[in-house]
């Protein structure tokens, strides 16, 4: 293993944070140097700070690293974003003013006409934004975001579908699972024995960010494409993994056949140049009629593949299937990590 | 209390023949006079029989009562039927033919074109059809369904909608409790931590049976709406209360307050006539944004009502709504009850 | 309903203080006239700033009332509290120096020598150290304290055992509802699938609260019951009702069946004098093999009645059984509610 | 790898049977060579008869594997058996009388005299019975049992203390997971927000089998520990894992420092002799007060160790504990496989 760069962390013991902690581990080509978190928890070890959630052993790497306050430091060469959205709209500026890559899961900035929106297998070239961000705000470094963790799963197979079948029409309705509420989410008095119709905020980015992912590249910014997406969000008891019911109208509208050829055959950038954290097949397919299930399906691809099943017509608009992303890997590290990982490829870090 | 009418209940051990016992204990028109069930039962107390699951206690007056093989008796006034489909084909009939009305919540008859699929609120004159059907087949008695767990829920606010808007599309995504399965449902090593994308001939039925509640008598036949429904159904880890994610399309437009109103302004024949166990109001309306919820919202009107929230425009259709039916009890054995009361009213009974 | 007393209601936002609220709305005697809560919450509309998480509707009586700080005031007659340790020491003595009586779920008081340690089935002369601890602190008020949740479900079986059989030895081992950790509890991440083995604190109340309960008056102290208790505490994943295991040795061997008389015959002050919210009963006795269970039995006597189960020898010390009660109910704010009736009955109040 | 030997598994499709078809994928000395299970199943390919549920894939070597009935065949070298204790007292016989070795996890056997009942690490010389078995009974081949799923992990520790400080007194109170109860075991309706302070027959084998486990043998028979033994059982609601709260009183009363010291440094023959399935250490100390945990802890050693924690004193006898074992691992089919190869180590196969 050559030299790696210098990984660090904001946000480091919440939900997302740890879920970095840990698929960092052991990285080819990051090394995490630095854990940042809150004033409550700077200055105390890791081990200590951090309330473990993530279903595996936390690594032992971390135990004893003292967390520090979240200032820009130059011993790192990156640090990934596991903010929420108050405080990632200060911090990663101070960071990317500060001349560091800041490559985030936080919502702040993914709607920003400078700020690359990616999904490395669907848009890797909006990266090139990252040129214009740095003239317009005269940043050293930069931020790079990854969509809200219901979206990836959902744009990951519309892309092949929109490129060959011309996408116009989405109805989605999300049964998100407690960890996508962060740590803690939803008490089991809340969860238990029930499903909550409502998150905050969620049904404007499923119904926004889509457009942004699926647009594109002209000149200095990026032109969304012209579908119209209606969302309904719901959180279940379910510990991780975003199922979404979707619906989807085309201009040519194709049989549920040729989906299925288009979704298995796609491969992306990622899997070309074998990313380390690329999952050998973006999409997987599913023909048993009750899957895909959050508790079976995952952690597909070491949770970054997605799982689509029950792939049929609709009778209202043109196709409808099931599709399965686990929310904390490739809806939120996990896309951060192979956004990096991405960036790193293209020369940008 | 004036004399009551002698009620047998086919299928009473399984998960809604119990809801049945349950709320037929003094029921002011209705008295439990026998208990069929299978032969394994047969000849055997129900309060041994029957493994209780109903989340109240088990009524008394059932305890001692001898479960009877599925023949015809003349010392019952009319039986209302749990059954599953199979069964329910041959037992029905079996007692229709001989002169006993059978108020059904089984599916095996309630695509018959001589059968009429009610629910009181939404189309009562369909029972009309009882004349036709005893034509047709020579029957003394006759049978009369309830509508699917999930289209109970579906269409009842769907009732006002159409008369005044003109009902042409729908998309429904439902999230379905366990007790839709029947007792003992998928286990808990199946449904815990987990949603089931999937429920056997679910969608079918929620495409069909809105087509003909909401259809016209027209001389001896119904004639459907003209909709077009797409049905997506999941089974999700609640213990009852079915939550449906239903998008709209109309042939006037309406905007959402114009909804509301019709909502809850709503009354149906069971209001007018105050049928013993007709809801207040039908339709209740919240205005929170995370509700209707399964654990909060089942029992409103002792289970006979249905909430409706998160009324607003739908970007891709015209107006999209959450809404929660309780599935054993307005969605099965309350809606054959209530289906009686009519019947009695309109002197079928 | 004559003139009622104005009663308080410390620590108002958590969940037993939100206990407090429910059981105290239409109580005989007790008019809920302030809502105390700390810094954060007051000034606020209580129906805001409590997250309500009992399972049965918010009062609507509570809604509009206005939390306040935490000091003592002459509008009311007495107050309960449902303060945590830590702030219980301070603010308890602060209302029971400003002449308030001060009825108390809390731990911080329960040992003092001075301070009445009270089931009002069990020992309800223990108050007569009233006298005492206001000549002691020179207190215009007092504080009367009710002993831990797992130990109220525990005593009140051993009070008729031990006037008959003299009792010498207990191993308990608990199985503890979520609920009793207050609110929020261990987060569904943590006690889904899991039971935890220990609960702070709790094991050393268990194995000291029983003296005192069991102990007898004599001039100004409590002499304790010569008493050995061993107690394991663990946390189940149940929302409300403690069950425990016990093994009893006796200094009198009883056989089982006069076990069961003995607490089948069982009544104490509370019955004889028909408090507001005495059951009519304190010790129901199950002969099913399989009870008392949480979620079946903890509603018994309106969760005042504790359920013993499965009574019969032990071969190790002499009589083994489990026994049920509910926690936040007759362990906690119905505990300190009695306690008050209890007061009045004797002229305290 | 040698040419291994040929095993049969009875009843392979219920829950202890899927756990050894499970377990036995790639062991180095068995391979399976034919499945059993009831009339029902047989004939049909394994994997459309059983209905997996281990929380893991199932191994593929078996999706193909027709279901034989349960009638002795002379391909296979030794059969496990998770039968049920009714077919398992002909079944096994008749296997026995066949010449074939049955390596048991029911019940039926475990307590006749000339039928050893074995763990490796405590009494693997109690296999000597196995001669004295087939002279009595005429069979060619042979029964071993293991005992029941909640003894074993209370014994594993018991051992070395009985070894060192002379074992006198026993109060268990154990939580037992639902897998416990074979597949389906209580359904959700049931076990949900609920423990059973019953299991059918349960209460009897944990104050039988220690004796005889700790028992020594003399001749041709055990004479079993004296030993007085107190049980009481509950199911909890857990996936997998049995916790025990455990009390015990020594002729020679040890400080809980030498009981970490002879529980740490305990090892038994399959540790000595390596055997494949043999945890490293087969009794794991946790100084974290709050552990072992079910869901944290089971699968310590692959689910072949035990974990003992909050070891401390007891005020009524002399040490207290608490012990978490995998129940269809260590407790079950893990049990019989490392009993195989204890009987292929001493040339019993």
């Amino acid at each position: 293993m050559a030299t790696r760069l210098r990984a660090g962390i904001l946000g480091a013991t919440g939900a997302v944070g740890q879920r970095f902690v840990q698929l960092l581990e052991n990285h080819p080509w990051f090394e995490v140097a630095a854990l940042y978190a809150s004033e409550r928890s700077a200055g105390k070890p890791y081990g200590e700070a951090a309330d473990w959630r993530v279903p595996v052993p936390r690594p032992t790497y971390a135990e004893e690293m003292i967390i520090r306050a979240m200032e820009p430091n130059d011993d790192v060469d990156l640090v990934f974003s596991a903010l929420p959205r108050d405080s990632a709209e200060t911090v990663e500026a101070d960071f990317a003013q500060a001349g560091i890559p800041v490559i985030s899961n936080a919502s702040a900035y993914r709607a920003a006409a400078d700020v690359p929106l990616v999904i490395p297998e669907v848009n890797p070239d909006h990266t090139e934004l990252i040129n214009v961000q740095r003239r317009n705000r005269g940043w050293g470094g930069y931020i790079v975001t990854n969509p809200n963790c219901s979206v990836i799963g959902l744009v990951l197979p519309l892309k092949p579908l929109h490129d060959v079948f011309g996408l116009r029409l989405i109805q989605v309705v999300t049964m998100q699972a407690r960890s996508g509420a962060g740590y803690p989410g939803p008490p089991p008095e809340v969860i238990d024995d029930n499903v909550l119709p409502f998150i905050r905020g969620e049904e404007d980015k499923v119904e926004a960010e889509p457009r942004k992912l699926l647009g594109t590249l002209e000149g200095d910014s990026i032109r969304e494409a012209d579908i119209i997406i209606s969302a309904q969000c719901n959180r279940v008891n379910v510990l991780d993994g975003h199922l979404e019911a979707v619906s989807l109208g085309f201009e040519n509208r194709p049989d549920p056949e040729a989906v299925i050829r288009a979704l298995r055959d796609f491969r992306g950038l990622p899997q070309e140049a074998r990313l380390p954290s690329a999952p050998a097949r973006p999409i997987l397919i599913t023909d048993q009629e009750d899957r895909p299930q959050p508790k079976l399906d995952r952690d597909a691809g070491d949770g970054m593949a997605v799982t689509v099943g029950r792939i049929r017509p609709d009778s209202l608009l043109d196709i409808k299937f099931t599709v399965l992303s686990h929310n904390t890997i490739r809806g939120a590290a996990g896309a951060a990590i192979l956004n990096a990982e991405l960036l790193k490829n293209q020369g940008y870090l």
